[in-house]
């Protein structure tokens, strides 16, 4: 698949077909995802996959648990909480939320992205683990699956670190449910260019953004 | 470009020929760094762009100093200054270190990507800023660009901030050098993927990854 064309598609996928995910799939995305770079190269990521062994049942249910305490308190705060009627992209959302939520268990594929810490924790520390994110969601669209970076595992984060025996110097970044698509990739809905990017300085207008 | 080739040989990119960069080569690569994916698809990004205007000529020669300023001490702190006859990784390292910084004033272009903060600065954060920053190493790298996710910014913050008038809650969250490589992209040194893989649990095995 055409590398700009991926980009310019990869949606955020949150409903899947029930097909597992081959290993040599998974092996392929996670290869990519290792590819990404981290500072001083220093490659302190780890990619926990959960599929259907012992702990990842017991994870799933946690994180599902996760995903429900992150999104009572976002739809009611960020007005999500509309009438099921209403077909507005916020009610739509909110019924996609239910179903991920709902069916958290019967995803095929649930990665944790970890990073293991060599200094506090620091808004910075990012650079060394979400590009690793985006190569896994983008290799994922790239080979039919999809995904989506979900930040479920804050909402449990003692139980799960300790189910998982994950230490405590490393951070669970995010979970990423990983599946085959039910629905379809395409264009993203994104602001215009020339919102999102400044020329020289800060509110410079790019006028070369066409 | 193919997908997963372009994710598998992206190299950090810190020497480049003084070709300049176009205005459409910029802004494809900008645009696929704005298809990342946001929480909540708020889209908080805005990439400051750097050439050679009044400001960009200024915040170079900032950015340069803070350049120095990060590796005079961690050349130090981690033994990277080696003496110069030494070929090893960690003496070529400090000698291209040592050049992307000396060079910095004729770099084309220097990104500066930053996050506009709507909650206190969080590890979590970095989610949506550095999908951003992989996808636009990605895009450059497919249309025969390279850069490097540098902290240079972090060593001159508060001078840069007043300089280029980025308000009080928006984070610098990297300095991005693009340029046309005068090396070659090419296959990523990294650990084997079944050292960064784990399987159900922390430290299980993923013999699957091959």
């Amino acid at each position: 698949m055409d590398l700009l064309e991926a980009i310019a598609t990869t949606r955020a996928i949150r409903r899947y077909r029930p097909d597992p995910v081959s290993e040599e799939d998974l092996a392929t995305i996670l290869y990519a995802a290792t590819r990404a770079p981290t500072g001083s190269n220093r490659q302190p990521f780890r990619f926990l996959v959960l599929r259907d062994g012992p702990y990842a049942v017991k994870a799933k249910a946690l994180l599902k648990e996760g995903g429900r305490r992150m999104w009572s308190g976002k739809r009611t705060e960020e007005g999500y909480d509309a009438p099921p009627s209403d077909d507005s992209p916020r009610a739509r959302m909110d019924r996609t939320m239910h179903h991920l939520i709902d069916t958290f268990e019967r995803i095929p594929v649930v990665v944790l992205p970890c990073l293991i810490r060599y200094r506090p924790p620091h808004p910075g520390e990012g650079g060394s683990i979400y590009p690793a994110c985006q190569n896994l969601l983008l290799a994922a669209r790239g080979i039919g699956l999809g995904g989506v970076i979900t930040n479920f595992q804050a909402f449990v984060e003692p139980e799960l670190r300790d189910l998982l025996r994950i230490p405590e110097q490393v951070a669970i970044s995010a979970t990423i449910p990983i599946g085959h698509p039910a629905g379809r990739h395409g264009p993203v809905r994104r602001r215009p260019l020339a919102e999102l990017v400044y020329d020289d300085v800060w509110e410079g207008e790019a006028e070369w953004v066409g």
